[in-house]
């Protein structure tokens, strides 16, 4: 919050970024926590995120809106947003949210869970810069085009997935590179577009691969049309990257968000009963030799979440280097985390 | 047409089935076309599939809906449902109608294309029968659950893709055991539900992986929720097998649809403009080595469709045996199947 706060967002908008920040890092996903706070701050002294940028509501009719970001903080104008969706799915039952000149947004999931804290099912989507291959194209074409989901349960946290389009995120590759390994044939085309299994070039030559090829693909081309084409921003090779990209410029990202209000269409008492006997019946499917427990989507971070909400989140090093720097940037202590 | 009248189906559902097969066939999507229609025939003789069944709007609101398809032929509860849902995008802008107590509806992209056709963004999705492992389970938990959208273009013909979850299709399974192949490790899972390169024992013992590992399983789990958990109808093992099921039994199979008028948010004409910008940056992307051309999600289908409009659909030889088989069922001629 603090660090938000000396970059000029309003008290409100700090509190909302470091929730987002922080939840995801609660979640165990370190890569969309508070790891990526001193590239945003670097971007909003230089003015690709506008500190004093205020998201709006453009356009809208009973089940739908389009929001403008103003390059404002990813977190402060995708949280609109989905409130904004909550609000009309309450009405009508459904509603989508388009969002245009928006910025890096974090974990797609947060926004889901947003429409599940109250009763809803929700689902955010966004594009990105491109980084996954086409089937048959030579480098990127789609972005990592996160789909999330958030669903109600009973006695259970609620099913929660938050999946990028692309076989494995690249940070594997740079892992495997680091050990020096091979790659499996599926994660990555390389300088002549076809699969490889050197994770040497990545990412200055290459891309990733789309998940089972043309499903994979497919999919990034809906979230390309859901967020990009229908909110009127950019699209494909027309966003920059947050953290790579110009301080200055902006990333011109664009998201969607959906909340199915699903109280409004049967009891949600009946509604948490059905999503819980769903859980059980995949949990109790018969196991395969060696495994103990089949997970449901997500269940493996709300497991963290409670840990870390008990004992507090142990930051991986990357993560503490990253705020360390951040620290250092703008001339605060953060205490405790050099223990 | 005639084969669904005889089954005392009136002239409008017969009309309503044949124009989904023969589009599907059309598409060159023959898994799921006119070669279905025997067992859809033998389902109405033996009461699973009810020829006088009326599909009914059970519950509504603003921008939704849940059909009770009364066990009539899937095809006639899908139209129904898809045109609910763009009846009512057209004044909210998005809509969503569950649906229960419905049947096969074969290809899950025909209806996403009813929305296309009227300048509208269509999601089809569907449950089935336990076909589909998830990760740690020894056999089926999910169905193949296709998901399916069309999208319409300007210049271009609609974006259309329906995939299953699952990493390929119970037929790949088959052709590589008539072939005597292995086939790869991320197809199916064995007796004791690990990875198997041994096509021999499907589908008595072992299941199809889902596509992507955990990906593909969270979309299972995501569309299980879409049209079982919210339609009130079937969900997991509680669905029936439409062809090897016990022919006089309901089906119990859920599906959903969602519309989305583009035209409410946009000018329609902006809005093609933009898809057809993104096809032509996806279309004119570097190409791989040995690739000449990128498709869009149904272009080939696209291709073929014009073709077969053109010159007639060359059947292959297995639906030609299961017409005739059909024919002799119902003691009808098929002139010129047999060409």
């Amino acid at each position: 919050v603090e660090a938000l706060r000396r970059a000029g967002l309003s008290d409100a908008d700090a509190g909302v970024g470091a929730d987002v920040l922080t939840t995801t890092d609660a979640w165990g996903v370190f890569t969309h926590g508070t790891k990526c706070l001193r590239g945003y701050l670097r971007r909003l002294k230089a003015g690709g995120l506008r500190a004093a940028g205020r998201p709006r509501l453009a356009a809208e009719g009973p089940a739908w809106g389009i929001v403008d970001g103003d390059s404002a903080l990813g977190m402060v104008t995708s949280v609109l947003a989905m409130e904004t969706a909550i609000a009309k799915a309450r009405q009508c039952g459904v509603a989508y949210v388009g969002v245009r000149n928006s910025c890096h947004f974090g974990a797609a999931g947060y926004y889901a869970w947003l429409a599940a804290r109250q009763g809803m099912i929700g689902l955010s989507m966004a594009n990105d810069i491109p980084s996954v291959a086409a089937p048959g194209s030579r480098g990127g074409v789609t972005g990592s085009n996160p789909i999330s989901y958030a669903i109600p349960a009973g006695r259970h946290p609620p099913l929660l997935l938050d999946m990028s389009i692309a076989t494995v995120a690249g940070g594997k590759v740079y892992a495997a590179r680091s050990r020096g390994e091979r790659i499996p044939d599926t994660w990555l085309v390389g300088a002549d577009g076809r699969p490889t299994t050197d994770p040497g070039g990545y990412p200055d030559v290459g891309a990733l691969q789309p998940a089972a090829g043309h499903k994979g693909y497919g999919l990034a081309v809906m979230v390309e049309v859901l967020s990009g084409v229908m909110s009127g921003g950019g699209m494909l090779n027309e966003v920059g990257h947050w953290l790579f990209g110009p301080t200055s410029a902006p990333e011109n990202l664009t998201q969607c968000m959906i909340a199915i209000n699903v109280g409004s269409m049967m009891p949600m008492q009946q509604f948490k009963e059905r999503v819980d006997r769903m859980i059980s019946k995949i949990k109790n499917s018969p196991k395969a030799k060696g495994t103990e427990r089949i997970y449901l989507p997500g269940e493996i971070e709300w497991e963290r979440f409670a840990e870390n909400q008990a004992r507090g989140i142990d930051l991986p090093d990357d993560v503490r280097i990253k705020l360390k720097g951040m620290a250092e940037d703008l001339q605060m202590s953060v205490d405790g985390l050099y223990e």
